[in-house]
Order: C-alpha cells, then structure tokens, then sequence
C-alpha cells in the first residue's frame, strides 16, 4: 500500500517535507496547496504532483495523508478539518499558541480517533536517537539530569518574533519536548530566567531572546535548558544526560571536520549555520516514521498530546519569569 | 623578605598547604599547630618545620602569616584571632557555615584592617584561569551566559554530610563562587531545584545529592549550575561562558589522555577520580597567590566578602527548594 | 543542456552512480547495459530508464556520456571504444593493471581529443577537500610533508585479492592519488615496506596485507602512507597535510557522534564500517564535477595521467619491496 | 638504605635531574661536578649538596650514584670510569656519536658488572607508558604497526646542529628507541627519506631537517616515523599502534586545554613550545626508575644496549637516504 499525500504549505519547510515523501519507496505527494501559485507550481514541476485548493484535498478520495506546513494561526482548523475528512495528519509544530485552543482541537481528534503527529523533528536526529538508545538499553541506568544546550546562529526578524509567541513558545519548545524525551517523566516543577541580551528590539516586541530553564519530574529527575538566540560559532545543539551508571551526550555538527593547526592554535571550522542543514536527516526521519505508522496502523509519535504537554511547560517557563516562583504545569 | 607561616591543621589539605608554602621561594613554614601528635610530627619531619600551639603560634614574632586548615565550626574565631594578632590568614572555605556568624567576623577583620583570604581554589586553576583571561581579553565580547557543571565522583561519608551545612553550602559553594567569578556581577535572583536519586540516606540525613541551580545578575546575565554527588566517569568539572562574540570553555582534565579504539569503539580512560589530583595545580597557585599579595602589600582575592557572597546564595538557593520561588540573596 | 548518460555496469558501484546522475539536475540516465538481466532491470526501474546492450550505447545518438562500474579488466577497451564514439567517459580506477596497457589506452583518448575521468573518489570527500582548499588558501604555507592513514575494516575475499592486482595497485592507489593531490608534485622516489599479518591467504595469494609508503618530491616534499586490511574499529581515513607556516588534518567520519562516559570511560561508536557509507556524498559530488566539466567544455579532472601516476607509484612500491631500494617511478 | 647521588653537569638538565633527585624519598643528592662554579654554585645551593671535581666524585666513599649531563663527547669516558669506580651510571643520551665507541663502552661495562641507564625519557612519559600497559594488557591483540609523529617548535642553533651528529642520531633516536619499545622486536629493515625544508643553513651544515623512516621487524611488524624541526603549533609528539584487534594511540599535550568558539570557528591553544614543559614528568619518572632498579638491584632499563640499537638505527637511516636502498641496521 502507498501512501498518498496532500502538502499543505509549499514555503521553506513544506520544500523539505515534499522531498521526505517523494523519496520514501512507501509514499507518493499527490497534490499540493499554497495560495502563493508560484510556489506551488515550482513544487508542483519538482514532484510530478498536482496543485488543488485545501478543499479539493479535503475532500479528494485519493488522499491518505496531510502534512500541515501553513502558518501557525491557521494549524488547529485545519488539523481539525483533516481529521474529520478521515486524514492522517502531520503537523509542524505548534498545534497553536493558545493551550485552550489545543485542548480544543486534540478532542476533536480524538472525538474522531484522528491520526495526528506533531513535528518535534529534533527526536529524529540520529545523534539525539542514539542518545535515546543508549537510554533505553540501560548504558547509563537510571535516568537522573539532563542539560540540554540549544543556541541559534542569530535572532530571527522581529516580525517574526512578534508572531512566535515569545521564545519559550517558539524555540524552547523543542527543548521542552527533548526533556520530556529524555527523562521519561512528566514534569511537574518549572523554574525560569530570561532577559534580553541579544537586541533590544526583542525586548521591544514584548519578547526575550537569553533564557534558562530548570524542570523537575515528580520523582525529583531534573533537567535544565540553556537558550539563546546568538551564537557567533554556530547552531549549538548539544544534550547530554546523566544516569546512575553513567552519561550519554550528543555532540555539536559541523558540515567538515577539519582541523587548522598553526602559531594561533587549532581551529575547526565554526558548526552548521541553519536548522534546515543541521537537521537534514532529522526531517527526512520524521516523515518516514509518519508513513511507517499510518502503513502499520500505529498513533505515530509525538502526538498531539506531546504537542500541548510542552507548550504547558512553555505557558509555565513564562508564568516562572513574570512571577518569580516555581510552576507545576499542570495548573496551567 | 620571606614570609613566615605557621599551619593550624595537618590534615589532607593541611599537607598540601604546607608543601606549596615549602616550594614558593618567597615563603617558609615556621611552624605547625595539630591536637594529633602523629599528624603534627609527619608534617614537621617532612618540611622541617617546628611542632607549636596555637596559642604560641598567634603569640609568634617569628609568623607573620597563617594557613588555617582546621574544622569548619573553628574557621570564624581563628580568623578573628590571627587578624587581632596582625597576622595575613588564608583559611579553606568556609568561614562559616552561618551567615550571621561570617558577617560579624569579616567584620572583625575589617575592623582591624586585617588580611584575609578564603580558599576558593577553582579561581586557580589553569583551565578556568584561562577561560577567565579569555574573557578579560574580550574575545568572547560582554558575557551573558555562564554553564557550570560539577560532578563528585561519588558522595562523601553520611557523617560528613550531616556536618556540611548541605549541599549548597558544601559543594555547590564552589560554583556559586565560580558564577561571580566568570559573570563578573552580583546575583541577584537564584532558583533551585533538588531531589535525593543517589542515596537515601543522604535524604534521611537533611540534604539533597542532586541539584541544579539559576542565577541571574541585574543586567540579565544568567548562569545555570548542574550538580550531582556522583558521576561513575570521574570528577566531572566544566565550565563554558557565552558572550555576544562567542564561547569559551574548559574541558575535563584526565589523568592520561590515550584512546583505545577497537570493534566496541573508541574509549578514553575516566577523569580524575578525586579533587586532590584534579586541582594539584589550583591549589599550589592560590597559596602562591597568597604569599605574592603579602609581599605586595595589596588585599589578597578571593577575600571574606568573596565567601560571605557564595554563602549568601547557598542560603537563597535552599529557600529556593524549599518555599518554590525565585529569592533574592540581598533579603537572606 | 540535459547531458543524457549510458551507465555500464549495475551492480554496487553502478547503483551509487546511477543516484548521482539521477539527481543532478543537468543530467538523465537514458540507458544501463548489464549482462546480468536482474541487476539491469532493477536500476532500469527505479530510474526509469531503458536497458540496452554495450553496443547500443556506442551507436547511440542520444546518449553523451557513460560512466564505466565494469569489471577491471574491460576498463580500456571500453574506454577506447567509448572516447572513439565521441563519448565522454568516467571510468571507475584503475584503467587497467598493466602500465603499458595504461599508456596505450591513455594515447588512444588523446589521440582522439577524448575526454576520460578517473574515479578516484576521495578527492571529492568534502573534508579532504577543504583540506586542500585550506592548502590553496595558503593556511599552511608551503607544502612539506603529508600523512595519509588508511586502513580498511576488513579484508576482502582472496578471490577478489587474486584478481586485484595486489595491495598497492587495488587498495593504496588510492593514498598514491591523494598524496600527489595533497603535495602538489611529483613523486620522484619511493620506498616501501610490506608484510602478511593480517590473514596468511592473503600471502598464500601473492599479495601483503600491511603496508607503508615512504614517497618524495624532486624539491624534497614527502608523504607517508600506512595500510592495513584491517581495523576493529571502522574505516580509518585520516590524512595531515604539515606546511611551513601549520598543518591541517582531516578526521575520521563515523555514523553518530555520541559518547557514553561510565566507570569504564569515554566511548565513541565505532567509525563507519564501509567505503560506501564513508564516501556517500564523495560519489555524489565526483559525477557532479563530471557532468560540470563536459557541460562547461573543461577537461575533467582526475585524468587519465592521474591514473597512471599512481598506478606507476603502485608499481614503485612494489619493486621496493622486492628488491630493497628507493624506486624512481619514472624508470617504472 | 638511601641512594647517595653525584651529578656531573649542571647546566639545564642537570637541574631537572637535580630536582628529580632532591624530590625522591629514597635518593639523596650529595654532590654536584661542573666546570662553569657559578652554576655548580646555584644548584648546591638550592640542593644544599657539596660543589666537588669530578675525580672527587669518582673516588667518593658517600656516592652510590652518578648522572652523566656533560657534553656528549664526553659521556663515554665517564661511563667507563664510573663503572670502574662502581657507580651505578644514568647517562643522557647518546652515550656516543660513535657506533664504535658506544661498543666498546659498553664492553667496559659489561667487563664491569656495571649498572648503566640511558636516558630515553619518552618511555617514562605517563601517556606513552599507559599506551605501552595497555599493549602490555593484549588491549589490541598483536602487536603489527606503529606511526609515530614527532615534530619540533622550532630548529635548535646551527651551531648545535653541527655537534649533534645529524637529525636522525640526535631527534629521530628518540622515535628509534620508541618503536623498538612499542613494536617489542628488533628491527631488521630501515629506509628513509630526508630533506632540507625548513632553513637553508641546516643544509649548508651538513644536516637535514625534515625526515621519515619506515622500519621493519623480522616478522614483518612495522613502524613509521615523520619528523620535522619545524611545528607552528607546538611540540608535536604523538603516537599509535595498531594490533590485530585495534589501536591505542597517545594524543599531543597542552599547557591549558580551553576552547574559544567565534564566528572564526573553534580554536584550540597551541601545544607546549618546549621539551622540558612537555616532558616534565618524564623526566622525574625515569630518575625514579632508576633509583628503584638501583634499590631492588635490578638492571635499569632502558640500558646501554637500548642506546645502541638506537643509534645503529640512526645509522641505517642515514645509510637509506645516502644510498637510496633499504638498510639492514645488523650490516651497520
């Protein structure tokens, strides 16, 4: 059986997402939607597929699948829409900004036992997977802390900023969801500092762009998280987690391991310089696991639920900064 | 002019002390004070030096500077002796483990314009000593954000830690230390969290063995603390700082560094098994840099308000854990 | 201009190729001629082309290139035919085994204005050339001395041992290529060493399975290279490249980058374990610089020259093992 | 029972000997021989030993011991008249530019019953033993290859050039003595290459300053050394060693090992610049070796024949590069 796709979205990432599909062997992109026609054409040319509305998709009988790459305003209607039309669904993250409007839709998916998974792409990474096996096959035993390190090249514009959400709902989501990944537990401690240190216009547009924070499961496991939205050297992405027996970490990718030596000492090369080339593989490993769980009938992962615990623990991280206390997410 | 020291404990770091004070040419140890005989004779065989009271060695005109290696509930009333006796004292961390108690004594050495220096030796080492430099370069551009991560290889005796003063004050002192250190401010607000996942005894004993910490300055720079009583790969101590220009750090120390590659992987041997041989040369440099301020005539560094600072958020660090909320250090 | 490629050969290395110019966007695979039926079908389907005899491709008005993944032995007759039907011609090393017969074929592609490129792969691996970039960038100053490592993970069968020609012509042509594109001249001495250490078949074949390569410039510039058919460890491919003013290195590659520390150590995965996966994007990017070269009308680089170069030092190596000297290839 | 020492030299080495000495529990320093009495002076003054002629330590009834840090040209003589004396002898190398004299030297000294060490420190360098336990351990099987790469800061005076017998009896004799020592098994083949890259001066002298030797043992184990006078980036000394079942390698050390991370990349600082920071535990782990073989009357090792075996490597090296064949050191 193949699964046949519709592509919602042909901007930046619906481009990588299209890909993923044409190249697993279990798959086909039948038609594609963008209300740029530009965009959807070229995409079009690239992949042999068709341009339809969002309407067509919806109601095509030879569509299996969707994946969402729309703005994030337009991500709980639609996750809704394709759910009820009896799609499987992929979504990039996040399901929306609002934790009410998420509660909403997930009942909604569930009301219809929908098939939805969130792009948390970083659990695709095969470093951050291997991490993860090691975990699973007891190298460290038991799960104590984690510390996990994400640092952007530089901020994004701050229009953009000014639509994210804030940085906790926008950046340090991923790491929210790494934590969760990482430690197995749900968390139910949130401590938090942020200041704007990168530009003040960030701080202008309500937002901040130098972060940290601390997370504690119930059985006391612990995690802390390390953002920025400026590394000079590169995007650093780094985890590492400690156990009773030991630690397993990840290191930082650069695109060519050479080593300058000279009177100045020895260099590398500054790391990857973009999410799209630093999680390559990380993308095309999503969206393969999405066509394995539909083709096996499995809920793929991360779920919706994924999706709104770690946008609870980025409502809580924010609460933390503006109220100077401790937060249990679940009383978001 | 050689200064002439006199040592007040002739334990561990009392033999450590009294052989850096032995090898600086600018220095000579006079005299060693001890209740256990053995103790006393070993040290003063080895560095012959002659065996005395504390009483005469505060009386001496032959001192002119002292080591205080003692008990820490002795540290406050030595220090306040020795000063009241016009000598230079260097006493190991820390003064007290009350806060009250340290300010009335550095209040005491104030009052006598005394010379006092407390043993944060981390400042010392040449890794951090270098990350510091880096820093005061400017090649990392204004600091912002400092990751202090420090692991025991395993915990110490439950008596031991039931006469520590916690965690906080006992090992994550030296980080706190470290934070003023590399960030360069003082803190202004400290979130913790803290959990028992290595022993329960430790629990059962009042503390904690696990636990990270947040610092913030009043400009917004942030520091992040990882701490664990044990950590199976060795004594786990690294430090990185982020600045607008980019990243400086410090590496693990080992005591060989070969790699063994075979059909299981490449493996490095473990760290440093004990703080003794991880800080061999941070220890001879912080007494050398005792003896260079003496002879100098300048303050030495770190000094009491140095030790009265990292006390002040070990304290705010606990009320942290225990009333969940951000505390201020300035109001403890 | 679409450059419409014939591919000789289906099996391992004729699928690898086949991706490439399937994804280049100025390429087409129009044809694949395989006397295996099976093997030609397969690559057939997956890229859409059709299948024809050898003889077919020759006469072909719409083909423009082929890439030649055939067997050693009929690499210069096909390239005479193919360079005489006006074909541009990749064609995986060696030539041939014999020097003479190299020679020959070499002066048939001139004779008829052919355009002949060699797949000496490595040159394209992204990390050994920025390491050569470094070079040309002047990072090092004046080229002086290189280190090349190479190590296979294991040996192959003794059945392909007997046909290879031996160690230096199959497996350390390879580093002979490398040295020559790293030091920037001519080798004008060589001196080698040789043993069976690894599997006594490999002996009983005729062939040595450890080996290491003494080469030098007549301006003085030397290379070292050291074989083996075997590491536990994976496919040890490192070079160093000294100059007058530094040095700069390439490392290893392996799958993912994590290490676990427990009481045992630091572990890193194995490296690679596979010229294939190693070279993944090397293969990708030397039929890229193939089908740049005949769109551009440039001659496409390595050449037919840069073949027999090394195979002439693989010769060298032999004759110095044999008979106890420093060899001049240019006698060879 | 306390080894009662002479020290004949007392320039640079002789004072880390000195120190060596003076540090061990075992050992005693007693008197020191130069003909410069300023630096005979400033060592029995820090050492609190006697200043005495060297017959005076020849006939002295207090000294057990002597090491030799004179001139080379005069190590041989003193070795035979200590030995007749009934010192026990550590020489630095080489006990003679002469294969001859070395000979008959250590005929004396045989004649004698004489207990002599040479001083190769590099096998009492902490991380070059721990690579040498873990051979000794069969971590990697059977011992087949080594590569050892030594590189010096910078070219010594021309004027110590014209003494020291050339590049390969005075620098490569180190990595001589290291591959007898890693391999396990006296060398049977040499070959060699040489150049004058680095200063035109050391040529015109007579010598050369960039070298490689490849070595062969009977059964066919092999080694490579590179050499240079010359690394921008430090004192470059490495080395690994595979066998049958993998590899275990010494990676370069480094005074501090920080890492600043910009938008110019990750870089490292150089390498120690000097011997003698490089090679300080050495230094102090062979005089310790030496004074234990002395107390537990064993041979010290490495001994005289080590340093002959060297030197006839030496020899055979420069045979290679004279004559452009392959030398068997036994022929030397």
């Amino acid at each position: 059986m193949t699964i046949r796709f519709g592509l919602l979205g042909a901007g930046r990432i619906g481009k990588v997402h299209a890909a993923a599909v044409g190249a697993d062997p279990d798959a086909r992109l039948v038609a594609v939607a963008d209300p740029m026609p530009g965009a959807a054409q070229a995409l079009a040319a690239r992949h042999g597929c068709e341009i339809r509305a969002i309407d067509e998709i919806e109601a095509a009988g030879d569509i299996d699948a969707v994946v969402i790459c729309t703005p994030t305003d337009t991500h709980a209607d639609l996750i809704e829409r394709f759910v009820r039309a009896g799609k499987a669904v992929f979504c990039e993250k996040p399901v929306d900004l609002s934790l009410d409007r998420v509660r909403a839709c997930l009942g909604v998916v569930r009301a219809h036992g929908g098939r939805l998974m969130v792009g948390f792409n970083r659990r695709f990474d095969p470093h951050f997977r291997a991490v993860r096996a090691e975990i699973d096959k007891g190298s460290i035993g038991e799960v104590e802390m984690a510390v996990i390190t994400s640092r952007d090249p530089g901020p994004p514009p701050v229009d953009y900023i000014r639509r994210s959400g804030g940085i906790f709902r926008d950046m340090t989501i991923h790491d929210f969801d790494m934590a969760r990944f990482l430690l197995g537990a749900e968390i139910t401690a949130v401590a938090a500092t942020a200041a704007v240190l990168v530009d003040p216009a960030i701080g202008a547009a309500g937002d901040y762009d130098s972060v940290q924070v601390l997370l504690q499961t119930a059985d006391g496991r612990q995690a802390v998280i390390s953002n920025s939205r400026r590394a000079s050297y590169g995007y650093d992405q780094r985890i590492e987690v400690h156990g009773s027996k030991g630690m397993v970490s990840a290191e930082n990718q650069r695109p060519v391991s050479i080593e300058l030596a000279t009177a100045a000492g020895y260099t590398r090369p500054p790391l990857h310089d973009f999410f799209m080339t630093r999680y390559t593989e990380a993308y095309a490993n999503e969206i393969a696991a999405f066509i394995a769980a539909i083709r096996e009938d499995r809920a793929p992962s991360p779920s919706g639920e994924d999706g709104l615990a770690a946008l609870a623990l980025a409502e809580a991280a924010l609460v933390s900064v503006r109220e100077g206390r401790v937060v249990t997410p679940e009383g978001i």
